[in-house]
């Protein structure tokens, strides 16, 4: 890890904004999270494209995955030092048409890009001003999409056309259809689950775990010390095992294969394959924009996710959807696997709910959702112009 | 971690010797691994099963997997902490029918079950006495076969009538069949890869990083902390990865879904679901009865498994093999998938050398081929039975 790594990677206020807005709530009482913790005066950041229509019908949420941000589309620029994640999927022309409607993406509850999570300052408190750490409490995809309610509101957005994203951002369109079914005209779920899986949980878990046993986390409260001296080895090596999970055997082989770094002719235990140095790549360039302890409470709330929690059952809870839906599958993800999202589509079909399932026939695994968009973009376009043609009264 | 796991589970010279015989070589001049290292006056541990018939032609190889060791049937008893981990297999009127055959199975070197490994006493120099720790040299799957010429030579078998393994193990069977050819009379590959893919090298990378990451690795130097302060942790991670890629996501959700164990009344980062306890349960066993080092070195050693690593290609070195084969692969294994299995018989089949290919149908991944033995035993058993009654001169 280069000593020049910051301890967190987290936009901190003081930063550049670039294009992020804010919408704040909780400022006057405390906000009860699903897992019984509280917290005072939040921030949710976005970013928005094209405009809001004079009726307010024509706004598009979409919600990101575990290491995305608001940034899903634009390029590189002072405060996003990455260029928009669906860069190629949403824009004038795009799939997901900016010149026809209003585009919003917000940063996550918990995440580390503007809006409230452990790397923040605490608002009140004798520790106000001081990073929550190890005192941040643990957030749910319900919790995640209960503060994106204050978007929608600062916005003036009282339905939405569509709520879209991929995998921890299918999460939250899920809930969104079953929390909020009056508030949102169609949804798009890709590459996600009704409720995590046992394989999900162990995967995010070892990750996790990583993260804790680096000593440089410090049970959380890391954010003293100096460059270098953050938790970046436990987040990368966490990364790594998820990265391996978001790709394909095949990607793999084909990209990598045997290939070295250091020459075999001599062999010594940390002597790296390029597959290695990859994930060492992708490791570091994380931990440059990310935060360990964000990251340790998405892949909870990911854990944690279930359709089925208090409301008698998976199917008891999809019975709540009202809104037409295009659930998306990858025919090589191997962590959400495709009967994840049929499964989906067929309760809502039992239940009369409008669902299409397109299947994206790819070797790219779960990341697919951000890398074939050739074959994600005709559908959504198609699905979403559907949607929008039927009007707000038949969504 | 409970506070009494050791620092290391090896077995170390004093500890009860159980079934163990040893042989030793390298005891006049230096053994020179294939990656340039040297370890002078190794011991290689092994057991046996049966009796070897006065001609020595009823010899059988059993190599065992990443986290074995000679302890291939027979009970828990002083010296063996775990039974057999092929015990349904190995036995009178078995599969591996030690009433006909006499079996082998040795410790691999680098290992820490008998066999010289990290943590074996240095045999002479300042430090002998001290464990090798950091200084062990890397070692290969064709270091391992050639060590195991130590126990042929002692025991007098010439050649043997099979060598036979899985994973790990049969990457030291086809090495076999490859260096030499003149010594097997059949081999019996199951679940394993003529070279370790990048994803495989990818999950074995994130492990051992887990490990260096455990302050208490102590760069490989930790045999002299007291219990409860070895990388038990590390190591814990690293095998709980490893488990996940050894199951299946089906059997997963079957024996865990999203079970917890603390209730999800309140939310809690550390709040376990029951697959995180069963990781962790597995990991602490393995601590007992394993040695980080010793991970690190298998693990290395896995990924610089290359059947064509200076032969010119794989065809090449498959070239080389002349006993007839069986190939065992399993459905539902995504670590070693099933393609992986039918190169090996292509090639072999395309060169005129008889091979069989037999593919467990089971839900338990790469696991398999020490869970479903009903399903490895009837095939095996023929092939074996086949190989017996041709005779030695048309093996």
């Amino acid at each position: 890890m280069p000593a020049t790594l910051p301890v967190t990677g987290a936009w901190r206020p003081g930063d550049p904004p670039g294009r992020r807005r804010f919408a704040r709530l909780a400022t006057d009482r405390p906000f009860v999270l699903e897992g019984g913790g509280q917290l005072g005066d939040i921030t949710i950041a976005y970013e928005t494209w094209g405009e809001l229509a004079a009726d307010g019908d024509n706004a598009i949420l979409v919600c990101h995955a575990l290491t995305g941000d608001t940034h899903a589309a634009g390029g590189v620029s002072a405060g996003h030092a990455a260029p928009g994640w669906w860069d190629g999927l949403i824009g004038p022309g795009h799939a997901i048409d900016t010149d026809r409607w209003f585009v919003v993406c917000a940063n996550v509850l918990g995440g580390c890009q503007g809006s409230t999570g452990p790397a923040s300052p605490r608002g009140s408190g004798p520790l106000a001003g001081h990073p929550y750490g190890s005192a941040f409490p643990v957030v749910s995809i319900r919790d995640m999409v209960r503060t994106q309610t204050a978007v929608a509101r600062d916005l003036g957005v009282a339905r939405w056309l569509s709520v879209i994203g991929g995998s921890m951002g299918g999460m939250q369109v899920l809930e969104w259809g079953v929390m909020f079914p009056e508030r949102v005209r169609s949804l798009v779920s890709i590459a996600t689950a009704a409720a995590a899986s046992a394989q999900q949980i162990a995967f995010g878990s070892a990750g996790r775990k990583a993260i804790r046993l680096d000593p440089r986390w410090r049970g959380g409260d890391y954010y003293d010390a100096g460059p270098g001296d953050g938790p970046t080895e436990g987040l990368s090596i966490a990364r790594s095992i998820a990265q391996i999970t978001y790709r394909s055997d095949d990607v793999f082989t084909d990209r990598f294969g045997r290939e070295v770094v250091e020459p075999l002719d001599g062999f010594s235990l940390w002597q790296r394959f390029q597959v290695e140095r990859y994930l060492e790549y992708h490791g570091t360039k994380l931990a440059r924009r990310f935060d360990a302890n964000s990251y340790l409470h998405l892949t909870k709330a990911m854990d944690l996710h279930d359709l089925a929690r208090g409301r008698g059952g998976i199917e008891e809870a999809l019975d709540r959807i009202s809104a037409p839906t295009l659930v998306v599958g990858i025919s090589s993800d191997t962590l959400y696997p495709t009967y994840q999202q049929r499964l989906v589509c067929e309760v809502l079909a039992q239940r009369g709910i409008p669902c299409d399932y397109v299947e994206i026939d790819s070797r790219h695994g779960h990341d697919a959702f951000i890398i074939d968009l050739d074959q994600l973009g005709p559908p959504l376009a198609q699905f979403l112009s559907d949607v929008d043609k039927a009007g707000p009264g038949h969504g």
